[in-house]
């Protein structure tokens, strides 16, 4: 592996931060020692949120994470994608933004990945926001393990996609945070639509073999 | 894990066995004491291929092997995969047909997933061939490592997608015959494009890490 940038003390702002996957990267980054900033549309329900995970995480509204954080996870469900990142174009502008959004639909098979119309929830960020600097991660950790005080360490890589190599390597560093994890680069943006997808077959493992599967990069 | 059906002693054919991927499958399989048939359009190519890897491997036109083979492994290129399959409907009737098929584009900046109107090389092959029990797997699997007399071992998880349980079951067993290698079931078949797409990742991979990347399940 490559030397990754030092990352300790960066401001993590969390989009969508109420939701199970954002709660769970909130709280292992705030143990991790990071300032956590915890967004939401309702700062009533980032307060209670940032409540919920102690270590030192603040709630406030999106666009006040937004502008405030260094770096900033969009955790938001991908029916309101599009529009919270619109929204917020000017505090986001010269960022890393890292999305982990999965565009999954479900029925009573399963999940299944959704078409997006720019390609992946990533591409469709960086086509919002052309001036922040968006790069893909975080899509298959579990918010269950994330979240469960019993687990220390997460066996699992993460694929960390992008186009800015300065920003990948910063986001690989970032999700070494998280105790077991690994940062591994993916491939550029324009193949994150798979990364996403793949999620729908890690719920399909999940049920058939009652587990919280990740997945390793083998030879890496 | 499940416990899987005995696979020993069957009759592995693969079409399109001269190609890299799938003369690696057929060594490994010839090495595990499978009879196994090299198909290709030219029967000349195929002698030579199957002499290549010994072990008692056979070569043949695609249709006889089509016909002969108790399972048939599809890994024909991308470019010819439909006319193919359409051409050997009859003889793939009824039988376990294994499609492997990445459909991949390259340019400068290194692989991308192509558009497929089924949605995936699999879900052609099922379209293609209604009266087959059509499974999705060795997709990942590196066709130097496959082919490399001094590889004894794959470290590597075979995802194996399919919507007919025994048949999956059955693949499964069949990818645990390369020492190393494990099969897990990954998913329906209408989840098969982000797992032929993900290639291009690991393909990205290979290149910034100098590696032959394979994938495993974690808490599996």
């Amino acid at each position: 592996m490559t030397d990754l940038p030092e990352v300790s003390g960066l401001t993590i702002g969390i989009l969508g931060g109420t939701g199970d996957q954002g709660k769970g990267l909130a709280r292992r980054f705030a143990l991790a020692g990071h300032p956590v900033l915890i967004g939401s549309r309702s700062a009533g329900r980032a307060h209670e949120a940032a409540g919920s995970i102690g270590n030192g995480a603040r709630g406030a509204e999106n666009a006040e994470v937004a502008a405030e954080a260094d770096i900033v996870i969009v955790a938001v469900p991908w029916d309101g994608h599009k529009a919270t990142l619109e929204s917020l174009r000017a505090p986001l502008s010269g960022k890393i933004v890292i999305d982990c959004v999965n565009p999954l639909g479900f029925d009573k098979q399963g999940a299944y990945a959704l078409p997006v119309e720019e390609g992946s929830a990533a591409q469709q960020a960086a086509a919002v926001l052309p001036d922040s600097r968006v790069v893909a991660a975080f899509h298959h950790v579990s918010a269950m393990l994330l979240l469960d005080p019993a687990v220390e360490k997460i066996d699992l890589d993460v694929l960390v996609l992008g186009d800015d190599r300065e920003a990948t390597d910063t986001v690989q560093a970032l999700a070494a945070q998280i105790p077991g994890a690994r940062g591994v680069y993916g491939g550029r943006l324009r193949n994150a639509h798979q990364v996403e997808a793949l999620t729908a077959n890690l719920i399909s493992i999940n049920r058939r073999y009652k587990a919280h599967a990740g997945i390793r990069i083998t030879d890496v």
